[in-house]
């Protein structure tokens, strides 16, 4: 390991052996934090479906142990640009003229340019253990789908990516990183699913959507021999992997001889704001310490600030098996703002599960000021975040002035979960004024959290 | 300093105190390697104007002293992003099955993207110090302009960047980068200049010219209270500045506990190659070392490997004074290949006094080649090399593949100089199967040549 003046470095062989598995730490009924089938059936016509997890990585992750063994041939993947780097944002402090100390953790230097990765490579081992041999996924703007076709390509798999047709034809750029990497990137809806079929012959010139996608996506994987579906984000095994983020950061911040009052993640279904926060539920309750765990989610889709705590289905068409979490409702359509990995309805059940408890707070932002909070960090940490992390960046620059005009330390801690060159023309159109905020009406949250499921749920899994 | 399996990395204070001045070590007339004007008048109506170089910055490149201190502000900022990483790239040996170890030094990691923030940084320094408050600057697809925005904006000074029209209007994310950095970015040609007017009045869909938009960048900058004209490559005070790559990788090159049979880099003007290979230079004629320097360059300008080593003009009307180096031809326009940073026509002055005494090779590659190679590169390990970079990727591919043909050891070490996440268009042009090789003709070559001046310089400098 070494520090400098700005950031705490760890070795190769620092790389964590174990992710931890919150659910070793939080009084919570396993059922909460399942998956479970609708007691109800189906509508007519309707085909129930679900992604078809490998056992070792699903019992891993609804297992009562804190400690998950990290295979060896994931970790040595994670040694190729693992431990990220802990930095100490010296100039931003100096720009606000705060006493708080300003750390983040840096997620975006590998090649998929965020924490993604950190799952793809885990879930890639777990399903080519199982025997499959292609993976497939719907992605939106691309950062998971980027992650899955390296993942893949790394470990011999072939992939399918469903990608949001608007994405496809107007951001081309990660869609040319999943080709580089071999990945075969379909535009979503396509012609070669039932589901894409369907809704083009009803909408020809349909956008498509992540929930379009990930449908089209599921079908495929059925269809083709050992193929197996994917998903980047919201389910345990998911959360679990991500905690490498947290385990890394606490041994950073022992080095930088501090512990953080608050912590702060970006909360899109939750993987990238649990990787970094988890693993510091786990050592306050160890320690004591007053440590807050605050999730950011955009005003575009506030389904921690504004929804509510019910069973809901993971998709727009309500064919996968149901969750508790905080929801607007599966039939909630986020506003489009660019931060589109934040748009998802829901959030994790391990993330709802803590914040039902009051072990952790969420807080809203409007589009525009991310966008200013974010150009504001390029500017002086010289490094561009993503629209989803610069909501984190947003948090933290609060936290930093409330701390100024209270004249108190703070030690902040939040989590860039990735780099944001790949959306320059979103901060093109902020530069140039264009940036819209979107509200989002009472009516509109209660139209689709009327839609909810009016069933009980049974069993725990399929 | 640490090592591991794959990085050979050093710790903030080791950033060298010193740059490397070739001219202590090369054997050639001093006026061989400074600008000089022509003995002849210009054309009736043609401007002579020249960069105005801070004294201290100018006098330290052509001087003797082999050592020259990196200034203290400077050096600091370097330590923001550097020591940059040493790679040793064990998955492109296994796929290629070659006894050679391959390294590259890795210079993307910096916001700016690629190498020239090295130079940019110093002289934002120099100018402040010489009173200056804004730097002006013609920039093609905005590396160059990129970095020099960020570096004003890290040390306070205004910056204006005159951009290619068609890149402006193309490839607008460099554009982006340098608005965030606070960078005024004018389409060139433009109505701001009697250049630019002038060339609009003849052709007014003009795409512009990296020619072009440096004439408007001198003329600006000389309206400018306290401005000044920087360019990113080819001065000698510029290939000073990048010989800190060099200095960091010789230290983890023994640290890595091997030294180079062959050093590659890619040739546009010069300074990343220079950057890397001159202070391998200065080792073998210590050591005695066999060790190859390779400049690799585009077939669509091959300025080393078919041009003249002459007396020539640095910018297309033959304003500027002249240098004696390798060129093409002031006039010589070469054909719009992705690797816009080696469309220069001329190689830098110390570049070629190295060439012409036999102490480097120079190899051109065609286009479809190159981003094969970057292609390949990008797969394995996961690393998108800017367009410019590939074609150092490309040599260093041959060369581990002669070696395994040889079957023979060999120590290759190259230098990415870039990444290329925001070129990944050209890469999707690559493909898809559309990328063109640009072939130069023989009477092409022959008639830019013809119009070499032909007049003999005077002086040593303006």
């Amino acid at each position: 390991m070494r520090t400098s003046r700005n950031q705490f470095l760890l070795d190769e062989e620092d790389v964590p052996t174990h992710w931890y598995n919150i659910l070793a730490d939080l009084d919570v009924p396993s059922s909460d934090v399942r998956r479970a089938r609708p007691a109800a059936q189906p509508a007519a016509g309707a085909k129930r479906s679900a992604p078809n997890l490998p056992l070792s990585m699903y019992r891993a992750s609804v297992g009562a142990e804190r400690y998950v063994k990290i295979p060896d041939p994931v970790r040595e993947q994670y040694q190729r640009w693992r431990p990220t780097p802990l930095i100490r944002a010296h100039r931003l402090e100096q720009e606000l003229g705060t006493p708080a100390h300003i750390y983040y953790k840096y997620e975006g230097a590998n090649a998929a340019g965020s924490h993604k990765l950190n799952s793809a490579l885990a879930q890639a081992h777990y399903y080519r253990q199982a025997g499959v041999q292609e993976i497939t996924t719907g992605t939106g703007a691309g950062q998971w789908g980027t992650a899955l076709s390296m993942a893949c390509h790394a470990l011999g798999l072939a992939c399918t990516v469903f990608m949001v047709r608007v994405s496809h034809a107007q951001k081309p750029y990660r869609r040319v990183l999943m080709e580089l990497n071999g990945a075969r990137v379909i535009p979503s809806p396509s012609g070669t699913t039932e589901a894409g079929r369907a809704l083009l012959a009803a909408s020809p010139d349909s956008d498509g959507s992540v929930a379009i996608a990930n449908a089209e996506a599921l079908e495929h994987a059925q269809t083709v021999h050992r193929g197996a579906f994917a998903v980047g984000s919201g389910e345990n095994h998911v959360l679990l992997h991500q905690t490498v983020i947290g385990e890394e950061a606490l041994r950073q911040m022992e080095l930088a001889g501090e512990f953080p009052d608050v912590v702060i993640g970006a909360m899109g279904a939750g993987s990238n704001f649990a990787g970094l926060a988890f693993p510091f539920h786990r050592e306050r309750l160890r320690t004591g310490a007053a440590t807050r765990l605050v999730a950011v989610e955009p005003s575009a889709c506030p389904k921690m600030t504004r929804g509510r705590y019910a069973w809901d289905y993971n998709d727009y068409s309500g064919t996968t098996p149901m969750t508790k979490m905080y929801t607007l409702g599966h039939t909630f359509v986020a506003p489009g703002v660019h931060a589109g990995g934040l748009r998802y309805h829901g959030a994790a059940p391990l993330v709802s599960a803590l914040y039902a408890r009051g072990l952790m707070e969420a807080v809203a932002y409007d589009q525009k000021e991310v966008f200013e909070a974010g150009a504001f960090f390029a500017r002086t940490e010289n490094l561009v975040p993503a629209p989803e992390s610069a909501h984190a960046v947003k948090c933290a620059l609060d936290e930093a002035i409330r701390a100024r005009e209270e004249n108190r330390p703070r030690v902040i801690l939040f989590n860039v979960s990735g780099h944001g060159l790949l959306d320059l023309s979103a901060y093109d159109q902020y530069l140039a004024g264009e940036l819209q905020d979107h509200a989002v009406s009472d009516s509109h949250i209660a139209a689709s959290l009327a839609a909810l499921p009016d069933v009980d749920p049974v069993g725990s899994r399929s």
